[in-house]
């Protein structure tokens, strides 16, 4: 049901497992949906994804390194390619099938590392989120964080897709007066691939940050507008035109341009990894425009895991006990019910797939 | 049995949640019986015990603030008040029946916060524990103290109605020679509320502590009185006059006076709220005489937290495993007669109710 | 079956359970096989090893002291024998038989303090394993450590009868080129006690160290000797001779001599003590040389316990997951199967005794 506030994992699906640059040194040991992974790049650049435990004797291949043929575990020696299959076995000639260690498909793309942890027949590189702002980094240059935070994943969606909590939670960075946000024109609605929830604030003062972002004098027409992919995607565009332009018609007009991507990975069922990625795109010409939007950014996200994380620790007391909704939710339910209907086909697909 | 080590909780009951002045700042989070509770004062200066968790999304009100109508939910502004109804949700002009969190009775009373954890309908203030000592701060300058320790509650009433282990644990405050308080006539009985222990030393030198306290110049009788309320109270008066003024028959003439109130509140099976509260009965005048005092009480107090955990550790890993009893536990054995009667009459009462 | 990770408990056996050295203080707390036990040497200078839990109210012994008849407790002043039996109760005249704490057959010889976990009227001390370089100080000079190691004492057993793992993780110490490790001359074979690997190169150059050790000139004899017996000791003779003197047939000629002994204990099903005695067997006039064979040791084990502990984790995630044997486990698999055949042979005779 939609309202489990635990979601067990979709398998058949893209999660962002890294950002590119965090496996600049070779390797990168991560948990994701409890698998302890290790991700590498090998002598030739390719990225491999295994189960960080070698075959032999279970230690974790994170304790090895990177040699000329492959992954060299610690202990005893073997090597394995990105694929995950042993290359060498020190002492003896011959390598038996059995040696070999678990592997999923990973694909590197536009700063992403992404993997895939269900039957890799299905891994069609096709459906990874396109994210473009990343392909011309002087048109949106951009800066990226990666932040552990101890709820379920969906609990991370909920609340991206969730504008309520922002006059309560963020009051400290860019909350603001509650009403504004409880009292905006909302819309809600599901798409092929998720949901997605558009607020818009026509004919209103600019906020300071905006002012000092691109120079508003007058009133502004706003917009906060999040797309939820299922399972762990929000692309959120955030922007602001002068009134008149006609913003509500096109948006695609010189003003105020911030384009947030939201990753959220699985590590438990009640620990997620939360990666975004801001791109500045209204003063691409100096540098310190992108630092300080991420000086903006990040300490508001910092509110979030405090609130979440001690929701989660309710929760997680009693997790089947109801909760009680209220007509703010319906962005988030729109959500919840995407990635549900995406999983209850899943589990028809595999009838025996325990979780 | 009365033997069981980790005593269940007995539900139909006051429980000293706190000490008043720990409500100074509007707010207190405490987990009484597993169950995480918010006291605060509303901005009348009602005091409400709720659960801290919301019932829209289960964040705890803890994180929230007092605003006029109420406690606001930090997450999504919902406001509650005293009685756990919710009296405001952003966004939506009616508010559901559900909309409500689970509130529990509370009275503040003679410095005390106590909280009843059972059915609301049986809590009849009338059986709240009295303690005079606190109305009267001139004749009674008191210092009170809040301790948590990891044992079962219903250790520290075994350790506060035995007398044996001053010699022992209390070696480095105010033990003295062992022998003396194994061999000190002793006298214990059940009181209709529980039970009650009373030592008397009769005709014996000052300890020098009194000899400070009082000037005491010759010998003296002495008495450590200890009486048991069930479940979570101990009035503990100790104190000495002066040979020939016939202490046993009536001890209230000028001495050395000194009345300890216990509370003992279960956090959990194996954590307690330990609160207690010094009352300097000789030397009223002298600020400085109620801190020694305070001074004195509070490592002694340490000394039994070390070796109480400690046993709990080993009890833990067994409860059920059999003890031996010896002659010197009678007296903890009349409290725990008395407390398990009372567990077992609310167990008749309630038949259904499971631990 | 032998390929079980996480072995269970030998009882019926010898362990080290501390060296003598470590109880002159009069007590020491050490729990082993689950089970926290307090070693304490009585007035008498004779060593018990007790249950490390007060029969009267469960508080730790180890929280009291070493008196006059035995060991008092710190909570009531109970006072057991070096066989757990109570010889005084403050406060009454009679000891009931009930009153005493459990105990086990302990032996201190060697520097060493062995302790039977078993059925005491098997406790035959003529099983213990000599160690005969702690008889004579002045011909084997040693020095001995305790290390805390979380894995499973077999785990720790595996560690030391596989040589391949030298190459790889000892490479800031003694690994030097893994395929010398790899390649060299093997021999492992079951003993009535346990199994045994010998080791040998021979005719090759000496490491650096060899030669600032003992001075040698040309070329040596090398061996690595490594007997386990069965369940928890491992002597290790490291040791290198001129070529042309005969190593293979009789190498206790003047050369290079390192006596080690392993003692590993376990604490609970993946905790272990790791004790070993290295003994310099070249250089016995020189203290440094001693010290400086300890100060090489400790740095290369300390390299053992972090890829072991690693190991443990990934393997305590699911105990029964099949492993992939290779050529080098296999004098470990004849030790591990040594160990399983006393295993099998306890529960035959035990066939209710629970794990």
């Amino acid at each position: 049901m939609s309202d489990r506030i635990n979601a067990p994992f979709l398998r058949n699906a893209w999660y962002q497992a890294a950002w590119s640059d965090e496996l600049k040194d070779g390797m990168l040991a991560r948990t994701i949906m409890n698998e302890p992974l290790l991700f590498f790049r090998d002598a030739h650049g390719k990225i491999g994804c295994v189960e960080d435990r070698c075959c032999h004797r279970g230690a974790p291949l994170s304790h090895g390194k990177v040699v000329e043929n492959g992954l060299q575990c610690g202990y005893h020696g073997l090597v394995f390619d990105v694929n995950g299959k042993c290359v060498e076995i020190p002492g003896q000639d011959s390598i038996p099938p059995m040696a070999k260690v678990k592997a999923h498909p990973v694909v590197e793309r536009q700063e992403f590392v992404w993997v895939w942890m269900g039957d890799p027949a299905l891994a069609d590189e096709a459906k990874i989120v396109d994210w473009p702002y990343h392909d011309n980094p002087k048109k949106y240059p951009h800066r990226k964080a990666m932040m552990p935070i101890k709820v379920n994943y969906m609990m991370m969606v909920d609340n991206l897709m969730d504008l309520t909590h922002l006059g309560y939670v963020h009051t400290k960075t860019i909350g603001g007066n509650p009403k504004i946000h409880v009292e905006a024109k909302m819309q809600a609605e599901r798409t092929e691939t998720g949901a997605r929830l558009i607020r818009w604030l026509l004919d209103v003062a600019p906020p300071p940050t905006y002012v000092r972002a691109v120079g508003f004098t007058g009133k502004i027409d706003r917009w906060m507008d999040f797309e939820y992919v299922i399972p762990g995607s929000v692309k959120q565009w955030t922007g602001a035109l002068n009134v008149g332009m006609g913003a509500v018609e096109n948006r695609e007009q010189e003003g105020f341009h911030l384009h947030l991507f939201h990753g959220i990975t699985p590590e438990t069922e009640t620990t997620t990894h939360y990666f975004w990625s801001a791109a500045n795109g209204y003063r691409q010409d100096d540098p310190q425009a992108t630092d300080a939007l991420y000086n903006e950014i990040h300490p508001t996200f910092l509110e979030d895991v405090v609130i979440m994380e001690a929701q989660q620790q309710r929760l997680s007391a009693d997790p089947e006990r109801p909760l009680v909704p209220i007509k703010a939710d319906y962005a988030l339910t729109h959500a919840r019910r995407a990635f549900q209907k995406a999983l209850d086909e899943e589990r028809a697909r595999m009838p025996t797939a325990a979780e």
